[in-house]
């Protein structure tokens, strides 16, 4: 096995060496004085709230990182497994509108939320549970993400995203879980949620991102430390100085990371692309996207750290031919470069403004496929087949074959929506649209799921939370 | 810069001997004397019409094929190279049927096939006419090849493929060819065209595909050697085996070629996917077949042979959201794992039996994107930017920066079909599927095509050859 790779090695040191004198010569803006305290007591030297870093500082910090770590399920079944050879997937994270067939784009509510959480719980392919898959805009800003958490603890037992609203935000998300899975110190050593919190591109990072950051990582629970550079916009217009852009900022937040815990689980995580210069506005769905993903697995790799990138991400409007193939660039993109997390892989249109329930079960099935291909080929003197192959001979055929029988259902990937008829079988049951499938999937999914059981103290305990924070 | 690789060295050398066990143990049927007889006369063992290969035999022919060549085009400027570190696109091949919006689906005709040869002369991410874009059905099947490659001529100055019509439309192929540019000998020293020949899967080759490939090995013009395996139909349901069966069947008709004429430029092709076991039909758009393709472009290098695999492959009846996202995995695929001729890149439906209008310029749309990726980083002092990072500065934006405006063109894809607007702009247009725009894009594309003039007395010279065919 081999990941694809865009950069040479020495592509990827010079990337590094930009990214460093970056840091050391432009300097980073922490807008937060806690964080200036870490950072100039852990040899940072700061200046007002611009803080430069010396390569050896960079260097020594960022290899105390793990390499990988586990998130912990509430059903151990479900744990997951974050670096080495894994890939684990995740739904659309903080889109405000939601759509489907029926009822168009609306805002998204609790119960869109809810209803997301437990697609999610019921996916063989999607294996955390996002944060924020949909923006609850019923529920008031300030207690939205204790709603939240309870959903995601109350309908799913995979391990979830916890809130990224500074640090009481951070600190709300380790309370709760801590009362579903007995108190801090074992969270600490258990982690059973990980978080997003991410740079404000070029160069910057404000109070809510390090409030969280700095819960999270004295928490020990694991976190994206993020950037989204948009290149011609808040960086260059060339990929290679927005990937050195992308790079510093993300090494800055990791060295934070470790002076605050060292040893505190983070994913190297990047999502730069490029503007659609008419507008200013990112473009999700562009090849420069996919090219970010490939290059941030491999400057992950150079950190020896797990990495983000890619997810179903598009600029299309409808779950249409531009949204699927958009998705599916970025979904395959991300498993044969060696990404690790993959957050946004199902439901996002309008470049992470809306979540489709149609879209999230056609995702879904891209996420089947291409952890189909992840599992790759088993090679044995059973599966190279030669006895089967001398049995049928020239000419001859292996549809009855034993040994096609005991191989085929685990060889072949079984399609959920995909129509494999031919066109007379599919013109005669109405000619259906793959939307039209998912369209009627989902709901069976919806009406089907049946939400694992929360222990009732459990559930008390953190009902009782959520209500004090009215 | 490092391909996709999804299997260790190790195994490719598995794969390779288990291939090697196929062609010495239980042999390959040629049913065609004159193939036999050079098979014979090469060092084969000969037993009717079972040929079986010896080690040495493979080794020592297959390492004459060459490893890179040059396609040559009417326009020098669109000469194609096959090898190497090219990629090249080559439009849907085969198809009875065509369908568009507006006439829903039929049977194809002269005039679509025209059509879409204006179109791929038109594309600037489509490199080689395919030679059978669609069959046109209103031409009788004797003189059919004429037509086309008259069309491919008039129509286009791109290279193209040749008939796959036995002996004598190889022999046709090769005339019509020698009219235009210039005698036999010439055209063996710069290939004109390519033409696709394959196995009748399990271990078979058929008159019609062996009088193809020796008249093209003899006339020095490349092919491709074709194998088609269907896990679970025509091949084991492992993917190994089946890779390994689409192995001896490639390696037997490359042997084939470089005895007919050594150093013949070939191509090592395969298309093998997994059956859709309640039909025995098979499934283009399935990750096993994206496997597939990933395998072949490693055991071509391992022969250092260029690699066929890929496509814009399908098995959705409409160029819907399955399609896309079909399409989209092979495409990609293709290019991260460093396959070299990508046939069917634009325009295939129903697993192979139909073109849609829409689909072509959609498909079109993802090569450019694929190919935008495959261009790659550019890595300077310049394009990693650290000046107008500088300048920017922490919480600075690059919008009305020099570097920007100098690099945005070449770095970022223009795209032709995706909508990049938000959702009200998108909805003020009507909100548009990406289809509709396909729709108008392609009769834009048709109405304001400009066929590269052919010289008047090659014109000449090639009607009165199809005249004298009739």
């Amino acid at each position: 096995m081999q990941w694809y790779e865009c950069l040479t090695k020495e592509q990827v040191e010079q990337v590094h060496e930009t990214s460093l004198q970056i840091l050391e010569r432009i300097g980073v803006d922490f807008c937060y004085p806690p964080a200036l305290e870490v950072l100039a007591r852990g040899g940072a030297k700061v200046q007002g709230e611009r803080v430069f870093f010396s390569r050896r500082l960079v260097e020594e910090q960022v290899k105390k990182a793990p390499g990988q770590f586990t998130l912990y399920a509430r059903n151990p079944a479900k744990n997951v497994t974050i670096g080495g050879d894994a890939i684990a997937f995740i739904p659309g994270y903080g889109a405000p509108f939601v759509t489907d067939l029926d009822r168009g784009r609306r805002e998204g509510t609790l119960q869109d939320y809810e209803n997301f959480v437990k697609l999610t719980g019921a996916s063989p392919y999607q294996d955390i549970c996002s944060g924020m898959v949909i923006e609850p805009n019923d529920v008031p800003h300030q207690i939205r993400h204790g709603r939240i958490l309870y959903a995601l603890m109350r309908f799913s037992d995979k391990p979830f995203m916890g809130s990224a609203m500074g640090a009481q935000g951070a600190r709300d998300s380790i309370r709760m879980a801590s009362l579903a899975f007995g108190g801090e110190a074992e969270l600490a050593e258990k982690p059973r949620m990980i978080s997003i919190l991410g740079s404000l591109t070029p160069l910057k990072y404000d109070e809510r991102m390090l409030g969280a950051i700095m819960e999270y990582a004295r928490a020990g629970q694991p976190q994206l430390i993020s950037s989204l550079t948009v290149a011609g916009a808040t960086g260059p217009a060339t990929m290679a100085g927005t990937l050195a852009l992308q790079n510093a900022e993300v090494l800055a937040g990791i060295v934070l990371s470790q002076l605050v815990r060292e040893g505190a689980p983070v994913i190297f995580a990047g999502s730069s692309t490029s503007a659609e210069m008419r507008t200013g506005a990112l473009s999700i769905g562009s090849p420069e996207m996919a090219m970010n993903t490939a290059a941030t697995a491999q400057m992950a790799r150079y950190y020896h750290l797990p990495s983000r990138g890619g997810g179903a991400l598009s600029d299309a409007k409808a779950p249409d031919a531009q949204a699927a193939y958009e998705s599916m660039m970025s979904l395959l993109m991300a498993q044969v470069s060696g990404i690790h997390f993959v957050l946004h892989s199902a439901g996002i249109l309008e470049s992470y403004s809306c979540m489709s329930y149609e879209k999230f079960v056609i995702d879904d099935e891209m996420c089947g496929m291409v952890k189909r291909i992840k599992r790759g080929y088993a090679i044995s003197e059973e599966t190279l087949g030669l006895d089967v192959i001398r049995e049928a001979g020239p000419g001859g055929h292996f549809l009855d074959k034993d040994h096609t029988l005991a191989h085929f259902r685990s060889e072949f990937y079984q399609p959920v929506l995909a129509n494999r008829r031919n066109f007379d079988g599919w013109r005669a049951r109405g000619s259906p649209l793959i939307v039209e499938a998912a369209n009627k999937k989902y709901k069976e999914i919806l009406a089907g799921y049946e939400a694992p059981t929360l222990p009732a103290d459990t559930d008390k305990a953190l009902r009782r939370f959520i209500e004090k924070m009215n």
